[in-house]
């Protein structure tokens, strides 16, 4: 998917359309919000460790892609619509680990997350290649967005 | 992604290309694997969620291109592979709801996991018209692969 800009403004546009419904007294409890959250950061990590499985030893073109557009279309999904107000604290599979900062600094998180979009879309448009050393180098430059944005909005398990 | 077919094939592949690198050592435990199972199907659900949502609600075409998107990518991504053998029984984030028949059963496990990625895939196809009627059609025809595989292979929670 492309990149989505504003994930914080998504977020907020995402409570109102629950809110909107005629189910809004359907809408996810802060705690499921955090799974999910949880959940979607576990299959990157998953696919993440896959592309370095197949960078470090035999490589597979076809998983390196699966595993890419898996975490593409996770990175452009409106993760920050998992991030709204009310869930700065609180337990999912465990209790979260957001920095208060996320919730401050709304353009920032913006922009960390049109990073991530960004670069792991181009790693989507590179894995097709199989050019497994350009592979290495894209998937080089996505870690950094993922570092760039657990440093200044992840506190250490 | 396009359809898979061989599920378990690929897990008894994928098991094999862990063992196969210089750092099997690093292979993923079970409990790793349970974990991101248990992830990935909360992805899914997270994105179910929106999409009916969005057909019980307001319909946001994006929104439901995006939770296709993930879906389709999840189908497609190899999930057979976080099934392998060893992890009939163990706890991710719980306790695997996972039945022992899933895994005497690879032909019917393959072809369930080949029908949610095609259905999958179809619905991605779909949202991008912004039919939400007719999304609405495959979201239920998704929605029956889910739950077949469920009854079959999945232990109430």
């Amino acid at each position: 998917m492309k990149t989505t800009s504003t994930s914080l403004l998504l977020a907020a546009a995402t409570a109102l359309a629950w809110a909107g419904t005629a189910f809004a007294q359907q809408a996810p409890k802060p705690e499921t919000l955090i799974k999910w959250r949880q959940s979607a950061f576990q299959v990157v990590a998953w696919n993440s460790g896959r592309i370095k499985a197949n960078l470090d030893g035999e490589y597979n073109k076809d998983q390196v892609i699966k595993s890419a557009d898996v975490i593409a279309a996770i990175a452009g999904s409106g993760l920050g619509s998992l991030f709204p107000p009310g869930t700065e604290t609180g337990k999912g599979w465990h209790d979260t680990t957001v920095k208060a900062d996320l919730f401050a600094n709304p353009a920032k998180v913006a922009q960390r997350s049109a990073d991530f979009a960004k670069e792991a879309n181009e790693l989507l448009r590179i894995a097709s290649s199989g050019d497994s050393a350009a592979v290495k180098d894209q998937f080089g430059k996505l870690q950094k967005t993922c570092k760039s944005c657990h440093d200044d909005f992840r506190n250490a398990n």
